[in-house]
């Protein structure tokens, strides 16, 4: 990389240290090549992966780290190569931006489960060596095949958490039948993933439950939410009552908590999809045999689920809740994050306050 | 019950208290209903569950206990509703002798899922009150829907261990499709249930991987089993160089394992069945989240299955690897089965031996 090209002509905030503390930044980004989209950044959504990588809680943080993947903007520039957006369009970036483009998953569409890995989009290590940086930045260049359409008039800072929180839990509903009306579904844990989920299952036509360690979170549960019931998880009584009622459930819990009286809640055949990030998952094996459960993972979506969601948001006119930030409070943010203390997704306006 | 209809012409053996010890025992069984069958058996198979429930493991035994549910046997009488079999022909009788026949499982013919819970072969309670006794006896009389038709010429010692162990490792292969010629099965456990995923894994055309806790058993699992690789699933370079290699994994082992390795060996959206027993499930949300991966429990199988899988075995002659043994051997047989001394399933020859 010759010196001349660079132009650190991006601003961000970044963490320098595990500390995970947040301060202005600014470095260079690739030039525009020809798949290329340049998009200037209006909004970017606030994950719990911001968290764990900004603080290296899985040791393999590379510092100074940008993190956001939840991230849209109005297109600036493409490469002579693009012509599903133009200048002027909004679109959006989600968890990766990069990929082999040749194994079976890719060319399924589904990038996420690329045979040699997705590149993420922040803390990634790119095909030409560069190491990605995320969406708490004035703007980002990106691979065509990796940027979204956001369907018109869609609210720019609602788009933002669909592309983590929103494709992480509509993908595996998808997959797994979720999206069949008259069936329940249990929803554990009301965060940013799990009040995403409740919208799609009303939306889907499903019979909603959500199970949450706080009755604080009921009445809005309940009224604006639109869930059918509300348990709090800790009512031996109330769990026990469903014993064997639901098809699904969606577990969305980074804490720890036990499996086997979820299972239990589960119908014969019933399913439980994680995609919360608990410390271990621990269940006695009668929990899963004696009724032929199932507990899957699963991770984000691939390019054309993504689209897909985004286009069935716009639809059904499903709009993720959002606490809108300035980026000058996103330390203060991350700090209320991890004390579950947002209702339910923060969401950094870069536009006006990235400066 | 009158004592009068009570003849005790029933010879069994039975164990009577938690030491598990089986001992000779007669008991009455019920005339034939409408719908019953009543069959000599001539074979019942050996099965941990009989380890299980003789020895009281799961604080629920019912003594005297007559355990034993991989039963064949020659049809003696049939009531006036029976005519798919009639006597003289062979049939067998597999973990469960009752469900509700009306749920949407027993309509399916998947009756070991039934809503109301399918009535197991021994130590059950039987809609009548009466507490089922297993295969370990002379005869036993049975409702037709629960009694399978033996293929012609098909061995009766052979027979037997298909009705749990067989259909055991069949029905889940066949349910998550690892019955897709070219693909690859790892299979945990080299024991009764495992070498009969072996079996299905090679008639079904799959590339197979053992994993053993012990070396003693590869050169009979690659020769005469027919498998296609070894390996000693304590050799962490052996298990490292499999990662993200094998669509399937049926885990057939008992005895408390790490799960955690066995799922980096399955590729992105591998699955992982358990149909052993350990004492519990754990790993990392990783293993399940970033492959996509599922874990899913297996239990038997209902009528539909077990009657295809039985015609399945008759059809590619697949025969289980037997040890056929007078009742008088059966204490022996259970110590010999929990120190896994045995290839591959205890059969016990019930006519020649109980008298």
């Amino acid at each position: 990389m010759s010196s001349e090209s660079v132009k650190e002509d991006c601003l961000a905030w970044a963490a320098r240290d595990p500390s995970g503390v947040l301060s202005p930044y600014k470095f260079s980004r690739r030039s525009i090549r020809e798949d290329d989209i340049s998009l200037r950044i209006t909004h970017c959504g606030v994950c719990y992966a911001d968290v764990v990588w900004t603080r290296n809680k899985h040791h393999d943080s590379k510092y100074p780290l940008v993190p956001g993947h939840e991230i849209v903007g109005i297109v600036q520039e493409v490469g002579p190569n693009v012509s599903h957006v133009k200048p002027g369009d909004h679109v959006g970036v989600g968890t990766y931006v990069n990929s082999c483009r040749e194994c079976d998953s890719c060319n399924d569409r589904d990038e996420v489960s690329c045979a040699k890995g997705s590149v993420f989009t922040f803390n990634g290590v790119d095909s030409d060596g560069t190491i990605t940086k995320g969406g708490y930045s004035s703007y980002i260049v990106v691979h065509q095949r990796y940027c979204y359409r956001i369907p018109d008039g869609y609210p720019l800072e609602c788009a933002a958490p669909l592309l983590c929180a929103g494709v992480t839990v509509y993908n595996p509903m998808i997959r797994h039948k979720m999206n069949e009306p008259g069936k329940s579904l249990g929803v554990i844990g009301l965060g940013g993933l799990g009040h995403m989920a409740v919208k799609f299952g009303k939306a889907f036509g499903l019979n909603v439950t959500i199970f949450s360690t706080s009755e604080s979170k009921k009445e809005e549960a309940l009224s604006v939410l639109g869930a059918d019931r509300f348990v709090v998880s800790s009512d031996g009584e109330q769990m026990k009552a469903l014993s064997k009622s639901l098809d699904f459930i969606i577990d969305t819990a980074s804490g720890d908590h036990p499996f086997d009286p979820y299972m239990s809640i589960l119908k014969t055949g019933g399913v439980l999809v994680l995609v919360g990030f608990p410390s271990e998952v621990k269940f006695s094996p009668a929990s899963l045999i004696l009724g032929t459960r199932t507990v899957a993972g699963s991770v984000t979506g691939g390019t054309r689920v993504t689209q897909e969601m985004l286009e069935f948001c716009a639809e059904h006119k499903i709009y993720p809740k959002t606490e809108v930030i300035p980026i000058q409070y996103v330390n203060e943010a991350l700090e209320r994050l991890i004390k579950r203390d947002v209702k339910y997704r923060f969401v950094i306006d870069i536009a006006n306050s990235l400066k």
